[in-house]
């Protein structure tokens, strides 16, 4: 079966910073914004930000702008955020924790539904705000009502594991925030956190203004 | 002053993956590798990785592949990983205790070397084998010697001011897990950590695949 890529990665990414400005901008009683505007709100280039919003199929009027109404819309259409995600979350350690926390997602249409780990002094404590299950129940609990997607934050000895039964419990959408490769059969879409894929940009940029490449760096 | 881009950021992203997976294999002893089997080790195309490889300038040789000490010797210089860096973290929460408990961090050249917090529950403690110092006394503690970065992991509401402590300091880099664009004077770097722009990422393949474009999505 061939692989096609047709993800415009970058964009896709910046897409949530344009969500979460807009969304304040909204909550503040604005009703429209240029491209301009939003470029300075996000510390974006003005040619990206417009090719950004390009894609969206929003349509702006001169002089007047983007409805934020409309963009935001557009945006969620986009990404596929305009109708909610369930979830399901594989270890509450601390950066499980964190994720659990990131109130943002409940905006963006994911709903985190159950929490499960392996560890018997989180197993059965509320862990902001949600229930911490046994890990060897996944199958009985989630086997009959199979969430949209998982999010693997246990350590990276033993992430394969349970991939292996997110898997078994039919789950298609694994968001891996462990720091190994997963091996998944065929139909299973991986995407994979790097964390460190932020410090190797910020490194890049560092190693090119101390070279006096760049004075200023997008 | 003009803005350049001169970034490729999708391949900048995934150099840590390829190191991580290249430092693995050195530890078990393999002295070569080829860019079939990096692809595979990290379910990656082999189109890609070979244009990522490609532009570190490591030479590969025919039916032998690339040395894994080269290749890692590459990445990391091309990363400008090849010295240390030093940073200091502003907020230890769940997400900033997850970041200094990523070990990793040492292999790529990261050294945090303070930790500071406002929260006088925290201060004082040892957090994963570092002391919280208040924020309070971020000038006095920095001032003479500069981190090279700074990692901001507060809440949204108190990064801005985090943010200008940081500049007041002298810091340069900064990288920002805050869920708000920060304003920062000319000739401050900062690089945005947007946790839900992995979700964008998966939520856009799901929404792919739903629709039958895509069977296997990279």
């Amino acid at each position: 079966m061939g692989r096609m890529k047709v993800l415009n990665s970058p964009t896709i990414r910046r897409m949530p910073c344009y969500l979460h400005q807009l969304t304040r901008l909204r909550l503040e009683g604005q009703s429209h914004i240029s491209t301009t505007e939003l470029a300075k709100d996000t510390a974006t280039e003005l040619i990206v930000v417009r090719k950004d919003i390009a894609l969206t199929g929003a349509k702006g009027r001169r002089r007047i702008g983007y409805e934020i109404n409309e963009l935001i819309a557009k945006i969620k259409d986009y990404l596929g955020w305009d109708e909610m995600m369930s979830a399901t979350l594989l270890g509450v350690g601390s950066l499980g924790s964190a994720i659990l926390g990131y109130d943002e997602f409940a905006l963006y249409g994911l709903r985190i539904e159950s929490v499960f780990d392996s560890d018997p002094e989180k197993i059965g404590k509320v862990i902001r705000s949600h229930e911490v299950y046994d890990i060897a129940s996944i199958k009985q609990r989630l086997g009959y009502s199979t969430p949209d997607i998982a999010i693997i934050c246990v350590p990276a000895a033993n992430a394969q594991e349970v991939a292996e039964l997110l898997v078994e419990v039919g789950i298609k959408f694994i968001w891996n925030f462990s720091n190994i490769t997963l091996k998944v059969p065929e139909g299973v879409v991986v995407q994979r956190e790097v964390i460190a894929g932020g410090l190797a940009m910020l490194s890049v940029k560092r190693k090119h203004y101390k070279s006096g490449d760049l004075k200023n760096i997008e």
